[in-house]
């Protein structure tokens, strides 16, 4: 069994977890659980995204955020964006890395949009090319490449031609992102193995939701193929985009806490992890499905 | 990846999971989710426990379930006993599937019961010469062989040594239940390993919890050192002996759902088993910690 000597966890609540939240945080809260995150050491934060204000409310004060955090030398602070006019706010308010995002799924983006998904990535150029233009770095996400309600089964064709469409543009950090949460272990480790074999120049992360409680099964699965970059969500904080109060993204302190128990190193004070678990919980509101939070750490149960 | 072509799903919800509920439920109830199982496909359910009513009153009426339930045929319904006792009760409603159980962790059984575990298990000797003599088929468990709140780390030569104590009694099924949930998987996968090496006439059975949410992972991690017998509780009922509100058994709707995802068999309708489940959620009167019955299939996510 490959047990990797170091990951990096990438804490994506602050975007992909509070914008499933009906109390709409405000900027100091935000800014809070941010530094608290740098702090406790993570070394990449998805602080927000800039999508238009009426798509996403929980959303509207990325800018703002950006601008009011202290960040901490070699911190990545990221965002997610739709296209140049999120490139523009990234710019405007201090932001240096955002991410762009593309459905795996061929027959959702034909239908929507009346293009093929590689085809949606190539209209990223302008974006790109603004991104670079201004020192911006820019990586790309392709989500549900493991499944999506129109398709149970992403051809890997398919999404070979996203990949080429990013390396096209010259994006080289790709995340694949399994928003809608059917994905398993033993396919997480087949299209991550093939992958890695044939684009061996990129750098992966892998965005797993605890939709079906597989998330922490399909980080391993990712882990034995390679693959050492994972996001996840403070408390296991989201949802899943399809199933009205399904469980959301995999909870960065439990992933922390099998990592450390394991001697897999991750940088991260678990202690000060939890910590921002609890303040999440009490800023939304209501219990979060983390199993930590919940039960401590194993270390908690020792008797002295 | 090792995925295997079928697995054996044991439901221990009527004793691991109804043993850390509040309400206690009728033997018509119990009888009703015992045969609901049966008939979902389950071949092996830990119906009940002969212990003493006192000191579990939860399962003061496993006798009279076991003399209710209409049996099928190829199933096994089994019971977890303490002792001698525990034989004649199960002799004389006809259950004719016993277990014994003895934790792990040497220090743990010094400071309770003044003998190592090892002891423990030669004491059972009575009982299994009772069971054998009757027809009774008899199994052992070893409890928190991962870890217990008294040692984080169980010495495997300890783990050897209870192993050894059961086949010199003829037993030769053994359960490792890791009731504090302190699991982590490369843990499982060496200790398996090692284990399966050693003894390899054991017929092996993982019991898992969820306390720390690595339930799922734990399987995968054992399937992977070769296990293919797996205990698991419907809706994930259960809980932390040693953790008051904690997360229970792994569930066993979200097991199934996984290993026919992945194309191995379970020989378990995952519909009827998420009735059951429901079932269950209705009687306790509270949610259910699993996904499956919250998030429901891959399969009802896909548009027609």
């Amino acid at each position: 069994m490959k047990i990797p000597d170091r990951v990096v966890i990438c804490e994506v609540g602050p975007r992909d977890g509070l914008q499933n939240e009906d109390r709409i945080l405000t900027v100091d809260e935000k800014v809070m659980l941010v530094e608290k995150a740098a702090e406790a050491g993570f070394k990449v934060i998805e602080v927000g995204s800039f999508m238009h204000p009426g798509a996403v409310p929980q959303m509207a004060t990325t800018d703002e955020v950006f601008k009011k955090i202290k960040r901490i030398e070699g911190v990545e602070y990221r965002a997610l964006i739709g296209n140049a006019r999120g490139v523009e706010r990234a710019m405007a308010c201090g932001c240096s890395k955002v991410k762009l995002n593309v459905s795996a799924c061929r027959e959702h983006n034909l239908a929507n949009l009346n293009m093929t998904p590689g085809e949606s990535v190539a209209r990223f150029k302008e974006s790109t090319l603004l991104a670079r233009a201004n020192g911006l770095d820019i990586s790309g996400s392709i989500s549900m490449p493991f499944g999506s309600p129109w398709q149970r089964h992403i051809p890997i064709e398919d999404i070979k031609s996203i990949i080429e469409a990013y390396l096209d543009l010259g994006i080289t950090e790709i995340s694949l992102s399994d928003a809608s949460g059917m994905s398993m272990p033993s396919q997480v480790y087949d299209v991550c193995t093939r992958l890695m074999e044939d684009y061996p120049g990129v750098k992966w992360i892998l965005h797993f939701h605890n939709t079906r409680g597989m998330g922490i099964a399909n980080i391993l699965a990712a882990v034995e193929a390679g693959i050492t970059w994972f996001d996840a969500s403070f408390g296991g904080l989201g949802g899943c985009p399809f199933v009205p109060g399904a469980a959301g993204n995999v909870v960065s302190e439990d992933v922390i806490h099998m990592f450390e128990e394991m001697g897999t190193e991750t940088g991260i004070d678990l202690d000060r992890a939890i910590e921002v678990a609890r303040l999440v919980r009490n800023l939304v509101g209501h219990e979060l499905p983390g199993f930590v939070l919940k039960a401590g750490k194993n270390s908690d149960l020792l008797k002295q």
